[in-house]
């Protein structure tokens, strides 16, 4: 595709990455985590707010989000589901319906005890004690329960099925550990919340959402991902199978991107939702439920960012194009930021989202910056000696390279170059992941790869909760996913020696 | 309008109200707010969860809501603003800095103590009183404290101001009398929180946020509002100065369908938000905040509907036309879902929202019934008779109107209908309001009016919250604002006989 546009290009140059950051980012050769840290803060993406573990999103982190909401939201809608709201909080005992659920949630959860504050004899502001709920109340970790008490009502017959809800909601889950976008007592997401007349179809419904999360990762965040299937020990609390999409990070540390759970008939037991048939017959209703959330947000960071701050891909980018006019003196203004405005006005009625920097309070060179740590990834500068040579210089954030266009074509060139970069981006993610996947064929190479390299490690393993929990405890790996597809050959376990079905995929993971 | 259209029309009929309801709703003149309950069930907008308080949001009515959504966050994207979040908790203490803000929230917070659960000796799910929180956490009312607490770390100099943030948000408030969407614990809103460097921009932001409700109420809900300040007694805790928008109600109550809020410099002082000007010298920021919530489905709904269900506003339906096709046997369901389809695609190609209604589980009569009590603008049906003739039947909900059209105008017809229905409403909204507005010359003549007929009453006031007091005790009437138009002649108050600098405008209020 690239050699289709060459013509157009008067003059092309690579900018090294300078060794001095401008940005005095940690680079994250030095230290990955503190990089990390500082690109999520630095580039206006999020930053911890004074409640323990909870985040505020910035508006330029919020604008991605929102980006990634409303594409995902198409996804759903496509595939006929429906939005809906249920409550925040969701009665104790409702909870602990489901044995296994409260099991995975109980060790985590923000507590409503009271409804009233009140001033006491010294003027401060306390708890009034005689407001007292006679039933806690849980701040949803996630809403199975408060939604299968509902559905109780909705389904009587197999008309009212399927029945197929999203919900974009807030949920808390309170972790010691908390980490930006990665790991927060509250975090955003959506959770889909389905019934189905047969297992079949709730199986199928779980299986087609981990293929739309895997698209939405490749096509728009230009993630690769692997699908497959949780062990038991990964399994959500109360599913009978969960399915995955599992990303692979720089620092050789796996990130789960979204999860789809076939729930059996857990639920609609737990909550005596039954069904009748075309003859009359009763059941109980067979229910999937599945969420992506702003853990996304961390995924995609992590993935495709440098030393220089972040690097988005085109598809998910708030402003995909800045021109920046370069000037010094009011004529000068004028004419480049005259420029600028009429380049806007054609380059979005292409569809192109495009900024036009006008501000005369920061200059040039700050800008560039800027917008380097931000991430846009296309970056059109119109100086005095463009104006007279008729040409834009066009920078990509991604390979930081540069271009000299003649302005016939800068138009096209431009809506190329945007696929060229979505492309390059998801590319350059599948050769880093590549990079860093290995096989191990005995346990002591296992332990050497996930010590020395990181990465995914394709091992045989027995199939038992023990070993993989031996494994975790000796290595800190976990099986990220038994994958659909892959090492399918048997082999033997590399810790027991038991048979095994097939390899899976090992990594440390977020 | 009309008349353009008249020609195509090959038939019209105009159906009366049948007597007897099909929907079996109870009607409006019998129990009003039975009414309201019932049409906000059966219409699948929403109902009322096993949480106190606390509603679900059914897909048809969150479809609405998200229509409304799309359009506010578009008007507030446009006025320069940008969305962001904020955590959902908020430290007790932030919460006590502004006096007056505690004092207006403090009876009505959901408060969190604990952040664990365990199983207890019997065996059964319990608090884990060790998992204490040091401070406690109250679930936000508003978002107030915990933005003025973040804007102290965004805002240094004049170039960071002005400050446009909004928040797409669920917020708590323990109230003891709940009503679908009119008052819930849990709702849904947006909040407005901005930060300016003079006064002045300030109180123009406030007025602007105002008229942008105004605008989104009248020119999409259909609902003529009128604007004005609060007095003391009604403003919002913590602010100056309250605008507001109010409609009024088919049952003569008022509903506050907005607010926006000149906050001064309470929140800036409380949580110490102090910007260098141009010269460097320093000052506290001036605030402004203002929201609108899932509050205005019940405005929506309690403007326009009638007893045989939910009336919509072309501009907020989420289906603006349904296809109903009539058939008696195989052949003739190829035949009508076929001519059906074509006519989808032609309204969709006008960005018509289009649903066809194909399913063969359910009659022509109980869909009739269905998109009647959800409230669908227009409905058409294709039967044998208008596959013969090149016609289709077009129902108008808001008339209950039937015409027979020309397939050659269907198009162009149902687009100039849509447009008329729009402005219908807003017109019909409007003479039911001008019915219940009157003027009190005296407090003799006010009680009477409010008793006897509700609705707006203008009337003298002497600017004292004595006044009020004393007015709401007797008649339960509340002034629901100080309009910028209207009755501005000096006067006399119709209590004290003190003067009144202009008439104000009373009613009961939602």
């Amino acid at each position: 595709m690239r050699g289709q546009t060459n013509f157009f290009i008067i003059k092309a140059i690579t900018v090294p990455t300078p060794k001095k950051m401008a940005k005095n980012l940690t680079s994250r050769s030095e230290d990955y985590s503190k990089w990390y840290n500082e690109l999520v803060y630095k580039a206006d993406l999020a930053e911890n707010s004074g409640v323990r573990g909870c985040m505020v999103i910035k508006p330029y982190g919020y604008a991605i989000w929102e980006m990634m909401q409303q594409e995902l939201d198409r996804m759903f809608k496509e595939t006929g589901h429906q939005n809906a709201y249920f409550p925040l909080f969701i009665p104790k005992s409702y909870f602990s319906k489901e044995a296994s659920h409260v099991d995975g949630f109980a060790k985590e959860c923000a507590v409503v005890t009271h409804y009233r504050l009140k001033v006491d004899d010294n003027g401060e502001i306390v708890v009034d004690q005689e407001a007292k709920l006679e039933e806690e109340l849980i701040v949803r970790p996630t809403s199975e329960t408060i939604i299968w008490d509902t559905y109780r009502k909705w389904i009587q017959s197999y008309r009212d099925l399927p029945l197929l809800i999203n919900q974009w909601a807030n949920v808390v889950r309170w972790e010691m550990r908390t980490r930006l976008f990665l790991r927060t007592a509250e975090f955003l997401w959506q959770e889909g919340h389905t019934a189905h007349a047969t297992q079949q179809e709730a199986i199928e419904e779980a299986e087609q959402m981990m293929n739309v999360y895997a698209d939405f990762a490749e096509s728009f965040m230009a993630v690769p991902v692997i699908k497959g299937l949780k062990s038991e020990n990964e399994r959500f609390a109360g599913a009978l199978e969960t399915y995955c999409i599992e990303a692979m990070m720089q620092d050789g540390k796996a990130l789960q991107a979204g999860t789809s759970h076939f729930l059996g008939q857990n639920f609609a037991k737990a909550f005596d939702v039954k069904f009748a048939d075309k003859e009359g017959k009763l059941d109980h209703v067979w229910a999937t439920s599945w969420g992506v959330s702003t853990r996304l947000m961390g995924a995609l960071i992590m993935t495709h960012s440098d030393d220089n701050g972040l690097v988005l891909p085109p598809n998910l980018a708030p402003e995909q194009v800045v021109i920046v006019p370069i000037y010094r003196n009011d004529e000068q203004y004028d004419q480049t930021v005259s420029k600028g405005k009429a380049l806007m006005t054609a380059l979005r009625k292409k569809g192109i989202r495009v900024k036009l920097d006008q501000r005369d309070t920061h200059k040039p060179g700050w800008k560039f910056n800027e917008y380097e740590l931000k991430g846009v990834p296309v970056r059109i500068a119109i100086g005095p000696k463009d104006i007279e040579n008729g040409t834009y210089e066009v920078a990509r954030r991604d390979t930081l390279s540069k271009e000299i266009i003649a302005e016939d074509h800068v138009v096209t060139h431009i809506e190329t170059l945007l696929v060229e970069i979505q492309e390059a981006l998801f590319d350059a993610a599948k050769r880093m992941r590549e990079d860093l996947t290995s096989t191990a064929s005995d346990y002591d190479e296992f332990k050497a790869l996930i010590k020395s390299k990181g990465g995914f490690v394709w091992a045989h393993w027995d199939g038992t909760s023990e070993t993989e929990e031996r494994i975790k405890n000796e290595t800190k790996a976990t099986i990220r996913c038994i994958p659909f597809e892959g090492a399918k050959d048997p082999g033997k376990c590399m810790v027991t020696g038991k048979d095994s079905p097939g390899m899976v995929l090992f990594a440390k993971a977020y």
